[in-house]
């Protein structure tokens, strides 16, 4: 792949989007040509998936199914648009990517290292050389997410939430490629974005 | 697990869903509690993702998608059907199972092992007991699947059936646990039966 790969991960209410917009702000700005993108779902077919792991009809799921089926959706997202992208040449932008599967479903729903081995064909080695994490305690970020409509994932409170948070951590810990980039998110947008745009200077231009 | 778990294998045309009736009927007569079940599908989310994967109009669907979806119809099938049937001591009769996989995009779609170990966590233990292969080459069957409607999986051509035809061969030579019984297939479906009965006979009586 010739292409630069970014992904964006945080829990719910770390101000993903504020920072995605920012960053495709950046990439225009400096004439980048990128595509932005988005897990779970990113085509016709993976949205299909996602709409069946998110249906709050589907309660009686079993947690194996939903790994697996992020990992069905991550590998049509991977073979029918990033991986083109990548191979001409074009920069990802990509909000959310197999970390999040790793931390929610491995560390979240306790399926462990299974996670990563079911993931593995998905991403073809099409793995982000850049990962910005908004780092944010469940804490401090719940008021930010109590107005809106909880979809069955929100749905899992605190407890899931806290879990999520350490699996976070836990990954970070254990990367040690550098790929993962730990930004305080408990901050204003503006001082957040700061930190953000510093490494993409670096990575990018 | 304390019951007893039957799956039929066999490529398209090879006399299944007759010879499952005639297993059906045997388990009836000879008052065995069972169930009855078919893969991809089996369970309502199960039917769901089943929908995605024959859904005509899903031509962009890379093969290791495709993989990763029939391994999470399956994880929800054994979690939500299949296990629960057999813990409390019920025979399962299953159309098809993991083998199905392994052949179809293990060899079919040339996919090699990342079937098996994605299919791993799926199945989480539950392999049949016994699994009935219905041995018919694909030049042998072909006549008879001409005149049904064909889905996304049998437009695959005379190729890729005997791709999957070899493959179950191969699978049986690899099995030594003697769990695959090879029936031929290319006889009266009164003849397969009678081989079928009577290692129902010694096996669930």
């Amino acid at each position: 792949m010739s292409g630069f790969f970014i992904s964006v991960e945080g829990g719910d209410g770390s101000g993903k989007s504020t920072q995605l917009e920012n960053i495709k702000g950046f990439l225009k700005e400096n004439n980048i040509e990128f595509i932005f993108t988005r897990e779970p779902g990113g085509t016709e077919i993976s949205e299909k998936i996602r709409s069946i792991i998110l249906d709050p009809n589907n309660t009686e799921m079993a947690d194996i199914t939903e790994a697996l089926l992020y990992a069905a959706s991550r590998a049509q997202h991977v073979a029918e648009k990033i991986k083109p992208a990548l191979d001409s040449g074009k920069t990802v932008v990509c909000d959310r990517f197999v970390d999040s599967s790793i931390v929610y479903q491995g560390y979240g729903r306790g399926l462990g290292d299974v996670v990563k081995a079911i993931n593995a064909p998905a991403v073809n080695g099409y793995m982000p050389h850049i990962t910005f994490f908004l780092d944010i305690s469940p804490e401090d970020a719940m008021p930010r997410i109590k107005s809106r409509n909880l979809d069955r994932l929100e749905m899992g409170g605190m407890e899931l939430h806290k879990k999520i948070y350490e699996g976070y951590k836990k990954l970070i810990a254990e990367d040690n490629t550098g790929r993962i980039v730990s930004i305080d998110a408990n901050r204003s947008p503006e001082e957040i974005w700061q930190d953000i745009k510093m490494v993409l200077e670096e990575k990018c231009l």
